[in-house]
């Protein structure tokens, strides 16, 4: 769609997909060396170069899977390496996600796509200098609140200065919907937010800065400036809308399915059980962290969190999965089919049928992906199947949960996990910018021919 | 479509979709009857009535899974009920869908249109009774020959009368893809055609039976006018080669996965390890019969075969699954927006994108439908999540395997396979038949909005 301006500098001919994929590439890979440093451990001894690598990807693609105990087996000089490649990882993908969405929203006239397509290829203009520093304005003061308020609450239990240190790894942990904790590192403590299952202040703090990081950036400005404008875009309604709908949904499902689970919510009063499961709701579908133990699950529940985890977040976050607006569309999509519509129809708006045709395109790729990468597994891995395709649901939509997997995996399955978190992070963002129908470059059509179907 | 001609006779008035439930009920619920009479069981009392339902519902859907052993459960008059519903509901819904799949073919101009109309509804015109009469002598000579064919086998090995009696029996069971069999009536021998895994007759018998059964009467019809003709409609060679890349790919991945499982493919010589893995590419995708056991497979290979009992057959087949023709619309709108095409392309012609639409929303529907009867069964029944997947999806897909899970459901896991069976068999059909946007109901459309997707 935007053929770039030749420019001298192949840098600078990459389109933004390209750039955030090189981009990728090498902070993996300098992060991978870096982890693999004796001062990464605490083990005094470098860690396997694999495992650098799984973690460094891990924390890039704000997945969250990990190989090792990052409380435990990590130095603070190797928690360090991995808060900044979330941090680097989470905002830059942020960006760039944003900008090519609203490139796409705005394309219409070719002025603007003039115009953009100096935006995307120049890094010049002052639109785009002056987007990248409103998102990471907006992220950077959502991060220092959330990064205040956890360690004001974390200094009831532990000194200052943990306290401090553990606020702003996890407010930016938490922000990015990374899915890394520290908790292992307290002695008897299971790991993630387990501790806090029924803590209201942690989960009054938690779950909003989850929602922020996965709504996405032009939702976010766009309730910003609802006061003056009166009104949501329509992106706005449907990513807020289905928002509302997954976690209303997922919070009766889990709270109904785990209702008598010993090792979930049975032990927790009817407050606790309600925390526990909206916060799962909300967490599953990218954040990645825990406040129930996902392997005691019942098995419905447990493949439920798989499908939250397809679905994903919104586009232009820092989430991942196939997104809600594009669920929003399958089930439009369904619906109007059903009800003999012809067209999908959202707050009075009707979705264009190349949108509806993307949308299910790259839900068809996706399922296919986690599936082929679930069958390999089922070959290379001895485990339950619904654990492995727990394990490439949540690698590919960089969700971070795993049934117990991830620890177990060999050296393959490492392998697959980390190319499965890379193309599940830059493969969405990929698609939705290169894969449009080039209508114009078709010299003639074939005749219309007829099959049957169901 | 079709707007029935009001008829003063209210049976008259249904669809055909409705006319098929209709008559599959009645069928369902007069051989539970038969079948919880005494003399149909061997135990010398009656069977319960809900295994009656389900062997009754099994049946008529020409589904194969079973909560008894047919061989050793069943007296002659229960096995003479169970084949008398696998013929009439097998060919029954095989004469229906084909009429079906003919008027969507055709449908062009309005005189046509009313042609058919009249010929749906009133049940009166030649054509019909001509279309019926050539189906169920296609099936029959087919049927007959298996018959002779497999009895002659058989006699090998068992006195003349049983011989005859084994060879009618799964003679319409195979051509019907319906799964049952008698071999469980043999002392110390497995279920199904496992004794038969490399008996090259057993093989060379059975596959183009299933195939003649499972690719549908349009194609069986177009390829013997083929010598007159000289050409082959494009629905005939999408089912034919789809069927064939099925085959292939399904042989190869069964063959690899499988070469070296002691339960399964390793005690065999090289022809065998192929015979069976042909068989099983072939049968999965919705005959039901095994010359292996699916319950001692890896992982990996069930899975696979999950999902090609999820594809399923072809349309006005036997058969059941998404269909050949949906798999291959699916696969050609993922290439197509891979490579940048606006069109799907099959054989020089374009598929229309409503056909592409509803092909993508009824691949869903059903995907939906399997996956949320996984769901309520894991929360119902004792099993592993993959035994469970397997059992809705071959439930659904009407296919006939099991991992094991059919003999252990409770009463409620037998309503809900029951349920899916009949939803299964006539969903598809009931959709491809009024799944059609009114477009000219619509008396004004929404304006286009842009959400942002992937
Ligand atoms: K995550
Ligand atoms: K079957």
């Amino acid at each position: 769609m935007f053929k770039p301006v030749r420019n001298r500098n192949p840098i600078l001919r990459l389109n933004p997909p390209q750039v955030l994929a090189v981009g990728f590439l090498i902070m993996i890979l300098a992060g991978s060396g870096l982890l693999s440093l004796p001062i990464a451990s605490t083990a005094g001894h470098s860690m396997p170069y694999l495992d650098a690598l799984f973690t460094a990807a891990s924390a890039t693609c704000v997945t969250g899977l990990s190989v090792l105990n990052p409380g435990v087996d990590l130095s603070v000089f190797g928690q360090v390496v991995v808060l900044a490649l979330v941090q680097v990882g989470g905002l830059g993908f942020m960006t760039v996600a944003t900008l090519i969405a609203l490139a796409f929203r705005r394309r219409i006239t070719f002025r603007e796509r003039l115009i953009l397509q100096e935006t995307l290829n120049q890094h010049s203009t002052a639109g785009i200098i002056r987007l990248i520093r409103k998102v990471l304005l907006y992220a950077l003061v959502i991060e220092s609140v959330g990064a205040v308020l956890l360690s004001l609450r974390f200094s009831f239990e532990m000194p200052p200065g943990q306290a401090a240190y553990f606020g702003v790894f996890h407010s930016i942990s938490i922000f990015n919907n990374a899915g890394f904790d520290l908790f292992g590192a307290i002695e008897g403590r299971a790991g993630s937010l387990i501790h806090y299952v029924d803590d209201p202040l942690v989960n009054l703090i938690a779950m909003p800065m989850i929602l922020l990081g996965g709504i996405g950036f032009i939702v976010i400005a766009d309730l910003l400036s609802f006061h003056k404008a009166r009104r949501l875009s329509l992106h706005s309604k449907v990513v807020l809308s289905m928002t509302g709908i997954l976690i209303g949904v997922g919070t009766l499902v889990i709270l109904i399915f785990e209702f008598t689970n010993p090792a979930t919510l049975k032990p927790l009063d009817f407050s606790g059980k309600l925390f526990a499961s909206i916060f799962q709701a909300i967490s599953s579908r990218s954040a990645g962290l825990l406040t129930l133990d996902v392997a005691s699950m019942r098995q419905a529940t447990q493949f439920f969190i798989v499908l939250l985890m397809f679905i994903g977040a919104a586009p232009g976050s820092a989430g991942g999965g196939i997104k809600v607006t594009t669920f929003a569309i399958l089930v439009g999509a369904v619906l109007a089919m059903i009800r003999g519509k012809q067209d999908i129809v959202f707050f009075r708006y009707r979705i264009a049928p190349d949108r509806v045709y993307k949308a299910i395109t790259f839900s068809l790729l996706s399922f296919l992906m986690i599936v082929v990468a679930a069958v390999i597994l089922s070959v290379t891995e001895h485990y339950s199947f619904l654990g492995i395709l727990f394990e490439t649901t949540s690698a590919y939509a960089t969700a971070g949960m795993s049934m117990g997997l991830t620890a177990q995996l060999t050296p393959f399955g490492k392998l697959m996990v980390i190319a499965l978190m890379f193309i599940g992070r830059l493969g969405p963002v990929t698609l939705a910018f290169t894969l449009t129908p080039r209508m114009d470059s078709e010299p003639f059509r074939y005749p219309e021919g007829k099959i049957t179907i169901g």
